[in-house]
């Protein structure tokens, strides 16, 4: 079995990080209807127990918004920027998304805002590396360390999840990084909206209903700032306005 | 002794992040001169350890710029944001503002570079936590556990690090994060100067020559690029160019 190569199988590979350099031709087509079922949860020892672990440890609403960003991430990937030979840069595995979907909030849980004073997405950041490469239960029985994955995995989730709410203009992000902005930002505020079929987004919500996430998230996001008044989400302005005035709040 | 409040000790108070926001009234009596004598390394256990830490694995050229941060932090401080009963903000200790610009540039050494593919500001923070966390050694017996930073001390001093590239214009920053943030662009490519007497730059020069600063951070930026071309630090635009273009290199 040939060693991957990290850089592209891991989602390294460098992007723009202005989603509207990203959007020349790609976009013209209206995407087509990508159901949940087309879009499989990755069955790997690793993905179950980060899913397991996201499934404990985040409130059922953040549960959820993490699996809708899930399938709306390969949706969004797979309409705007298959993959090909001139285009490698998308062809990271489904396993690596799936592990930043899972973690990139794991920074908001009621005990994480409180065990910290770092941003919530650089305390998840790191918290990602300990928890992906550490299994010591192993309660899969994976062999010796467990369930885990290469520091380069651990790495590139990481950097993803520190970055996510990291809106740029100008520079680079590497491409897993961008596919976690589009989708976060479609689910939280309606962002995007052209990359996704609407029945796509019915058939996401219907398998992980929303729990009414604009206001929970909006509370979230409340509770940061107040907390800590310093932190990096309150580069992003009013985000508790946008996340309470997304128009797909209708689902909830 | 009464225990510090750790939001004003630690330099965790916001701060606009927009430095332009910062100077309405206060920058416009010319700064006066502040020599590096007026502005002494903290005499800590814990300041003692971490200056050695970042002269054994730091490259001089960049030692140097970590140590003239520090002085023109301060000075920038003095002048600019001289704490009072109104404005506590910029109170924190001198020891907390130390350690950070010690520290703020450890993801840049060679070794470092080449540890991660994380963005080299995310792995120093993470490396910073470490570093003033655990002191196994304990060379200076400081008792139990060593001379270490206490939580909040080393999420600050990360907080800073993390964000030291991150420029901004909305939302806040903790204000040691923005000290730091003056000093290293003032540093790096003169931005800033009406902050600094001309005489404090000679003054800081003649104790921590430049050693051609310039071209040698030029040449780091690039690396890092190189290295990882999905990088925070290519946010910044053409920053090579920048550095390169510091009015202060006459100075090398």
């Amino acid at each position: 079995m040939s060693t991957p190569n990290p850089i592209s199988e891991y989602g390294f590979a460098p992007v723009p990080a202005n989603p509207s350099t990203l959007f020349t031709t790609t976009s013209n087509p209206p995407p087509p209807f990508i159901p949940v079922s087309s879009t499989p949860i990755p069955d790997t020892p690793l993905a179950r127990r980060i899913q397991e672990y996201a499934r404990i440890h985040l409130p059922q609403p953040t549960y959820h918004h993490s699996l809708r960003v899930y399938h709306y991430g390969l949706a969004i990937k797979r309409h705007a920027f298959p993959s090909s030979a001139e285009a490698e840069e998308w062809a990271f595995s489904d396993e690596t998304y799936f592990l930043t979907c899972m973690l990139h909030d794991i920074g908001t849980t009621a005990e994480n805002l409180r065990a910290t004073r770092l941003s919530f997405e650089f305390f998840g950041g790191y918290l990602a590396l300990d928890v992906l490469r550490n299994d010591k239960d192993n309660k899969a029985g994976e062999g010796e360390g467990g369930a885990v994955a290469p520091q380069a995995q651990a790495e590139s989730v990481a950097e993803a999840i520190i970055r996510h709410q990291d809106l740029r203009d100008v520079g680079m992000i590497t491409a897993v990084g961008q596919l976690v902005q589009l989708a976060t930002i479609f689910d939280n505020v309606g962002g995007h909206a052209h990359l996704v079929h609407e029945d796509t987004v019915k058939d996401v919500i219907e398998h992980y209903p929303r729990l009414k996430w604009s206001s929970c998230f909006a509370s979230t996001v409340g509770e940061e700032v107040a907390l800590k008044p310093w932190a990096h989400t309150t580069a992003l302005g009013d985000f508790r306005g946008k996340i309470l005035g997304n128009p797909y709040n209708r689902y909830e």
